[in-house]
């Protein structure tokens, strides 16, 4: 299993891509990593020669502010597209960045492919839940406007990976709604339903998102708009209440003797909602294997995202969408 | 001013409508009141006779889970019907109901009937906001699918609303978006950008869901659906937080003496994201002025639905919002 890291992409790049890499390379010896960037940044920051670790050099960055079309068509020898390119030509099986989302959506759309008969690839990251599990949601904003026939796919697609990377035998496919009854909802989710009932997955209706947190299904599909008003705001009000907390637990002296009896329940409570601890996202419905890691991961997260990509190249997650598509057609 | 009071809506009718009904026309003697509903539940409710407090008896009663057309269409003598025919007909000048919320908007559509040029009507509750002030926003389910030109108006009828009712000189129009860059967002929110541009209001442009609790507008402008998914999110992740805090302080005798010491402060805190605070949701774009109160409003919510009703008769909330629609045609 080769695969190929954009080491110049994420908040703390090149560090802890390299870091991540090594403590990759060392523990899956099955795996031939191949970190992509800057060769003069990189090699001093590799401690140790490892016979499976090895460098390509890349000598053009995407930034963060970077135009992502504009800037994977031009920046032709930017790690993330050359790490793509690996994909695209059979040289890596799979790739892993942190960098710009969009540029990563664009390279995975433009320079990687899609697999015959996917309409748009979707981005999948996992949104925490209450039991710390999570659940499996796209598209979170590869494509902001959806058919039904796209959120048919992402269900498919979502169902595929769930089953193939985390092992869940008939994961529960969710649409994301505003009630729970079929005909509830818009005219996308209305004309959904009936499609998502009709695939081959374990379909449980729809799911409101105010009881996203509750973990009752390992699946949620929804258009990208809607997604990423959700997690956002998810997010937000979660953020919102954590700092409150905070000043309130600042206010006096008392109170903070009251908060560091309450500091344990409350952390493990406040970990839960952190996304850098739910790995990294896949862009499923790509001609080849790319995850998205957080921007702000460190090495502990690379090396994660390292052993999701082997989970998945182990039980050949993209051959197996692909035949399902095929199937469906 | 003739406010007419659907009696028998909401979780604890006809009881706390009639005493919050009391208590208004107490205080408000300007205001002519009548609650509508089975004479025979109310009357003995009735602790004393005011002379600006009326009974118009109704039969009928619409339930929380009446199917919203079918009940509005059958139940003519309904007291959310009544009360809507009240106002159609020019015997009251608004109305108020704690009752179902889609028969509600299936009478102010069917009963009430729409200001001309107005397409939907929508309904804008307030969203609590960290500065308590909160933001006006619609709509937030009245109509599932929205075009441009129904966000458009929405923008308009929320500006005049928080101008007219709550005095504020020059809302600031927020349309709820995945990100702040004006070419961000899905079709419809790309096509509505520029219409708001040009509208006779304070636009400040797209505001992401994740910072809807900063207060960085006054009114804020989506799609049914989005708006739906966005409360929705926003009331189950703090419901969520609030009751993991609880258990955290339960959890041993030590913890429910820290958490004594921190309560006074969180309970202001999370009074913030008490929606029943926040008044009634006023149902923009229809001939007389309809309010949807909380199902589970107290008396005290009640007796503030009239004054929020009061003002908005006093402004000419519905006669501003028909003249500007029809100087934009």
């Amino acid at each position: 299993m080769r695969i190929a890291i954009d080491a110049m992409g994420g908040d703390h790049a090149p560090g802890v891509v390299v870091e991540g890499a090594v403590a990759a390379a060392k523990e899956y010896k099955d795996v031939e990593l191949t970190l992509v960037g800057d060769k003069a940044r990189i090699e001093p920051l590799l401690t140790e020669q490892l016979p499976n670790l090895h460098i390509m050099h890349a000598s053009e960055v995407i930034e963060a502010d970077d135009e992502p079309v504009k800037a994977v068509r031009r920046k032709k020898d930017a790690s993330m597209v050359v790490a793509g390119r690996l994909v695209k030509e059979g040289a890596a099986d799979a790739m892993i960045s942190a960098g710009n989302t969009g540029a990563l959506m664009t390279t995975g759309l433009l320079i990687v492919g899609r697999i015959p008969g996917i309409d748009r690839p979707a981005l999948a990251p996992m949104i925490p839940t209450l039991d710390g599990v999570g659940v499996l949601a796209l598209d979170l904003g590869a494509n902001m406007d959806a058919t039904p026939e796209h959120l048919l796919q992402y269900a498919i697609m979502g169902s595929i990976y769930r089953s193939k990377v985390h092992g869940i035998e008939r994961p529960r496919v969710g649409l994301l709604n505003i009630g729970t009854e079929a005909m509830k909802g818009n005219e996308l989710t209305k004309a959904a339903y009936p499609l998502l009932e009709g695939a081959p997955i374990h379909f449980v209706g729809n799911i409101e998102s105010r009881d996203i947190l509750q973990a009752e299904c390992d699946v949620i599909v929804c258009d990208g708009f809607a997604g990423n008003i959700m997690l956002k705001t998810l997010e937000g009000t979660a953020s919102v209440i954590f700092s409150a907390l905070k000043t309130e637990f600042t206010r006096s002296t008392l109170t903070k003797l009251s908060a560091a009896i309450l500091k344990p329940g409350l952390a493990a409570f406040k970990n839960k909602f952190d996304y850098t601890e739910h790995g990294a996202a896949p862009l499923l419905g790509l001609g080849g294997l790319v995850l998205k890691s957080h921007g702000s991961s460190d090495a502990n997260a690379f090396k994660n995202a390292v052993r999701q990509a082997r989970t998945a190249l182990q039980n050949n997650l993209v051959g197996a969408i692909a035949v399902e598509i095929k199937n469906g057609k």
